[in-house]
């Protein structure tokens, strides 16, 4: 068991790497070169062009002015200077909620600033626009303080643990001192812990009602505050049945003139594009190995580039490579041009589904939350998600298969977590000091000696653990791909619960069963499921030192890795230096990247799990959580703001699954104190436990029934106030033209439209605050307001 | 532990007190006098007419006729012969589903009569309605057959038992022989009973899938077939938000014309008219008792009836009776016309609640779907009821009320569930033959006695389950009316539910974990709750005998108690006898009943429940259950016909219920089973069966994907095509008139109205197949065509 010097160690060792990690992104961000990489958000939004255009050539490069080093650590309170209204304009709800997240695991607001103010003398004012009380009262500083002011002398004014050592040879660090084991069986001071747990029960659901009302309100707000956008007036039709004498065009067109009669105006039929545009993303590789042959000419005129044909460049004929390229695009824009043909002429490429538009939101809000057909397996209709939301591959899949798949996933996704835990059991078996001096008996000198032992100790298990996780979001991913959601927002909450149920059987249970496991001397190993709140609330304690060192290689340096983006950093090097010809080309080679909601929110959720497990058992693992939360908004913010570019705009739908989350903590941190309570015979006690999750459970259904309806229905009062206001201020916009292309597959937007499309958008939009000077819009494919005629017309006018 | 002597025991004595039951009914149902107990439904149908008009005296009171006793047994066939068709038409949905019910338990439709046939020589074809396959192929009979050839061989060739009983004296019966019990540990021959697991379970869930679809179907086919309803147009609108500058009805007549103001048509305001229910109620009860006492001063003449004024009758001074009768009825009259004219006139007594009607059925089906408001707690619309479905007490209950009264109903419900087990626990222990030895020495000899013996162990277990669970729905009834629900549908169906989770909790796990913890001396009693599976598991098998007397006692002679109707026809003759002067009074005093879903339908699945777990364990019990389930569709079968009058058609609401609870039947068993048989350490089949719960689960949930929006939602294409064709044959309809005064509180309509009610329901209804005779039709206020205006004036119009 680690001690508390092995902690220190590893605290040092992660604070010296965080710190390391953020003394070359404060280095390296001040560098112009770099400048495309670490504020890419701010050339997307045109406000920021390169400095590489003006001043001297080194200058352009690196950046000599020294006082801007000194300061290095200025990047934090810039990032945390902007109000969050203004985040929501720039970065869109999503991001600005997705903050909420942090803030609610800890306020910091104003914290964090005041410390850094000291240290850089620089003033300034962020007090006016939030009340204190908005900010500070979170979830865990409360709890902390708590915690810290009653449950830790409480249990350290014991001596069992002293006790047990003298008797039994049982090790235990300082850290268990603090903690819950340090107190005797039937002792009457579980009562403490017992009005603690329902304590924390009740402040962290007072937060969460609090912030649900305010997400809601945030969502609602900007939801009616937001411009004409087509999904309001859209619905996305599935399931369409076959019929044996209309087109798919026809019988939608007909089964909503006779059931909407009022408010129909227009579809978009969905045709089967995937083959196309897999030929089209193939045909963007060669050109872009053709750029890099072609610059790789011009550079050296000596010699023509040569490649070979065979698998990966490796083997094969040797051919010139210019030549070589220019034929296969050749050869891949003719397939394209047929599949093209195909696509739009073939009936069968025409899927049973649609997007079908409406004369107001009213009707599409009426059309989308009703159901259609007597058959409710038939015109299944939904919300159409934000054209750019749309995940195109999905929207053919049938109702029956639909089930099958999700059963199908389900399986696997059982089996893939259940398996996932035998080699993260065994890596952490080989990585304890006893597991090494088993199998590798000629190491025991080495690993003996004292510092080497905390690294050990204190790093290997998190770091095997971490490996673990990084390959998974991918699968993840690909599962609810196969499952067959139909928009990217969804696709990604889908992967976050999977992750999340993944997290906590795998990193939360599997590390503290199995790991206890073999502290334990497998005397858990064989025990049955049934047992598992008991099992679990024993060794929740004994684990607390492994999860603060988790949260320091995670948390702390993992975040730290974050902000200096290495990888994006480097992949922008290469491609600037063997692809970039045109300033076009430059903006294409930025990889803002985004907020990667199926990784990151399941990843906070565990140290929820961790902060509300541990506060009544080992309240000495608070600060690290605190710590983690507030250092992660800290960066997060920064890269919302300079950095990342949301694919898709939401409005915050993903917040009755954070808030569902937190509650499943709960509740689970409820069962293990439990548990451990139970035998520890605390049985006056534990029976008074049994009410907190049903209360909890209830709170939770209780504020599902308040608020969720804000996140998935579209209420008719709203459509119907927007309609009138947009009626009687714009009486003759055409809204047909306005949706006639907005849901065409982005494949047929061709590039070339990129930048009609984009002063499109600009006509339309009315809440862009800056002129722009940015050229192209990617993944933004805006609906082109002159393209008329029927969708099939309208499309081939596309890219010829 | 009972043995097969004392099963034929117990059997002999309820199939003998079933038998009488059934003479009983036979000689009372042929009796002129009591024909108003036994066919009131023809009465109210108007299709019957007092027998007593007509004949000579004697002949009106008892049937001479003895060669109708001989055929006693001939309304069996009759209550088969009406197809279903029919008998939608004739009991409504509602009852033919539920029939459907015990259908489903076992196909009998053609074995039964041709049972009796033989019996009779009656010879009747009712083989061309419908197809064999539909009939036969239902749940217990394959699995009971396929459980007989496979699973009873399997289990009999074994001599377990024997050894066991040689070796340590554990007593076991011949069914014991016939069950799992009598395989060896680790057996290889678990693999039958885990295929046969599966078999089951796919085969309840075929039928299962099958009449989902078929219920889902007749549901849909119901709705569409039915004349024009009041509910179709209407929409029940709750919380609406209060308003300082306007009334309720104005605000909901603005919201309606803002948000809907192509269909918005009329609404009706709910008033608060719990107070003069009461007074009219009231003034009824002494009405009647008026009546009684001129009744008997009328047969003698000699001497005014007299009563104290005290409690109940009981005490206080003696005053005239029908004196103080008249004045208190004329002092309850003035009462009743003040709070009338408060009702009417006080603002206060309006509730936030309305009824708001649309023009079209497609106005209302969109309303009822849509969220209206910002705030998902205000302005909530559901489906109106129907008129005479409408639980009017609960219409006025705000949302935050109710999501608390949930959770103390929650609360409440489950310390009624857990503490009601104590006195049954005891009682039974106290019922055995030791327990009673044990306490009461002096009675040893008695009971010794074999006869006595086996009367003890068979009957007196399943008797004291019954009392303790007589006066348990009038509770449940009370918690749902508390819990806020606004139709007696729903009512019924959260009682049903209630009761169900009562009956597995308390009669199935609690006979089998207390009865088995009092036999295997206190082993159990102390354990942890989590080891339910394997303890039910190993429980299960012991307590085939219990269940099987259970089931003669509560099925066999419970049902031929119901068929008898001996409440109703004791309170009718009372009735009769003491208040009838009219034909009218002679209406009233029927008291035909209704099917009492909420604790019919539980007590069923029980069945359902039993015959699942103990398909696999103790295949011996099937035949009990098949019995209790063909007997039972006769008996309900004919009350129905002939007896019961719904109060409400909800049209099948309650198919997804029955359908979700078979599903939980089918997981318990599979969990028992997966308990058994881990403890009987068939290590190598086991966790095969992990597999069937999952499946299972997944298949409700397709069925709730498939199925479920048919009961609860209302198809916008439905909707439309009844509007359409309404409108091309009555283009000149007058809806407002129609649905005016549709949604009255029945208090307003005075019972003056209900001829002048039933004649204006008929002009509408147009399914009607034969004239009627009734003069009142009581719990039906169908809508008044002829009073118009605005809904107050509506109301004043009413009784003055």
């Amino acid at each position: 068991m680690a001690t508390l010097g092995d902690i220190a160690v590893s605290a040092a060792i992660n604070l010296l790497s965080a710190f390391l990690f953020l003394l070359a992104f404060a280095i390296l961000r001040l560098q112009p070169f770099n400048d495309r990489v670490y504020f890419p958000k701010w050339y997307l939004k045109g406000l920021r062009s390169s400095p590489s255009r003006s001043g001297a050539f080194v200058r352009r490069i690196v950046n000599l002015d020294f006082r801007s080093y000194i300061r290095f650590l200025n990047w934090m309170p810039e990032a945390l200077k902007m109000p969050e209204r203004e985040l929501v304009d720039h970065a869109g709800l999503d991001s600005a909620v997705y903050l909420r997240i942090y803030l609610m695991g800890v306020c910091l607001y104003r914290v964090i600033p005041l410390l850094l103010d000291g240290y850089m003398h620089i003033c300034f004012n962020v007090s006016s626009q939030a009340s204190v009380s908005e900010w500070w009262l979170k979830i865990f500083v409360p709890i902390a303080f708590l915690a810290w002011a009653i449950l830790v002398p409480v249990n350290y004014t014991n001596d069992t643990l002293k006790v047990a050592q003298l008797v039994s040879n049982v090790t235990a660090s300082d850290i268990d001192k603090l903690s819950i084991s340090n107190i005797p069986l039937k002792s009457q001071r579980f009562w403490t812990h017992l009005v603690m747990a329902y304590a924390f029960t009740f402040w962290t659901c007072y937060v969460l009602l609090r912030e649900y009302e305010k997400v809601a309100s945030m969502r609602l707000q900007f939801l009616s505050s937001e411009s004409r956008r087509p999904d309001q007036f859209t619905v996305l039709v599935r399931n369409v049945p076959p019929d044996p004498d209309e087109t798919v065009s026809e019988l939608v067109e007909h089964f909503f003139l006779v059931n909407h009669p009022d408010h129909y105006l227009t579809h978009q039929v969905v045709r089967n594009a995937n083959k196309l545009a897999s030929l089209v993303k193939k045909k963007k590789t060669k050109q872009n190995w053709l750029d890099y042959y072609q610059l790789k000419y011009s550079r050296n005129q000596l010699q023509r580039p040569q490649k070979k044909t065979g698998f990966l460049g490796l083997c094969g004929e040797k051919v010139d490579a210019i030549d070589h390229q220019t034929s296969e695009i050749w050869k891949l824009t003719k397939e394209i041009e047929e599949e093209r043909e195909k696509v739009l002429n073939d009936p069968k490429s025409i899927m049973p589904a649609a997007f079908v538009s409406f004369k107001t939101r009213w009707g599409a809000a009426v059309c989308a939350q009703t159901q259609q057909s007597r058959n409710p397996t038939l015109w299944l209709t939904e919300w159409a998600p934000e054209p750019r939301d749309v995940y195109w591959q999905n929207l053919s899949i049938p109702y029956v298969s639909l089930s099958v798949r999700r059963l199908i996933i389900a399986v696997a996704f059982f089996f893939l977590t259940f398996f996932f835990m035998i080699p993260i059991a065994s890596v952490q078996a080989l990585a304890s000091i006893e597991g090494i001096e088993k199998r590798a008996p000629f190491l025991k000198p080495v690993i003996e000696i004292k510092f080497i032992k905390s690294v050990i100790q204190g790093f290997l298990p998190g770091i095997a653990l971490k490996l673990f996780l990084m390959f998974l979001p991918t699968i993840l991913m690909f599962m609810s791909k196969f499952e067959g959601f139909v928009s990217l927002s969804s696709l990604e909450r889908r992967s976050a619960t999977r992750y999340y149920i993944f997290l906590i059987i795998n990193v939360f249970l599997g590390s503290i069963l199995t790991g206890a496991a073999f502290e334990q001397l497998n005397s858990f190993i064989k025990q049955s499921a049934n047992e598992i709140p008991k099992t679990i609330g024993v060794a929740v304690p004994m684990k607390a030192t492994f999860f603060i060192t988790y949260i320091m290689v995670d948390g702390w340096a993992g975040i730290a890795g974050e902000v200096l983006m290495l990888k994006p950093l480097i992949i922008y090097h290469l491609k600037n230096f063997f692809l970039v010809k045109t300033e076009k080309d430059r903006e294409e080679a930025m990889d803002p990247g985004s907020l990667g909601f199926d990784t990151g929110e399941p990843r906070i959720q565990l140290y929820f799990l961790l902060g509300l497990v541990y506060a009544t058992v080992t309240p000495a693992l608070l600060p690290f959580i605190i710590i983690f939360f507030a250092f992660a908004f800290v960066v997060f913010r920064h890269q919302i703001i300079n950095v990342y570019n949301q694919e898709y705009e939401s409005g915050a739908a993903f917040w009755p699954d954070v808030h569902g989350r937190v509650i499943a903590a709960l509740v689970i941190s409820q069962l293990a104190l439990m548990g451990l309570m139970s035998t520890k015979r605390a049985s006056q006690s534990t029976p008074f436990l049994i009410a907190l999750p049903v209360l909890t459970i209830w709170f939770h259904m209780f504020c599902e029934g308040r608020y969720k309806s804000a996140f998935v229905k579209y209420p008719l009062e709203e459509a119907m106030m927007k309609d009138t206001l947009e009626r009687s201020r714009e009486p003759n916009f055409n809204v047909k033209a306005y949706l006639q292309s907005a849901y065409i597959h982005p494949v047929f937007k061709g590039d070339d439209d990129d930048e009609d499309d984009y002063m499109r958008g600009k006509e339309e939009t009315e809440s862009v605050l800056v002129p722009t000077k940015r050229l192209s819009r990617k993944n933004t494919p805006v609906p082109s307001k002159i393209s008329g005629g029927s969708s099939p017309e309208a499309v081939k006018k596309g890219e010829p």
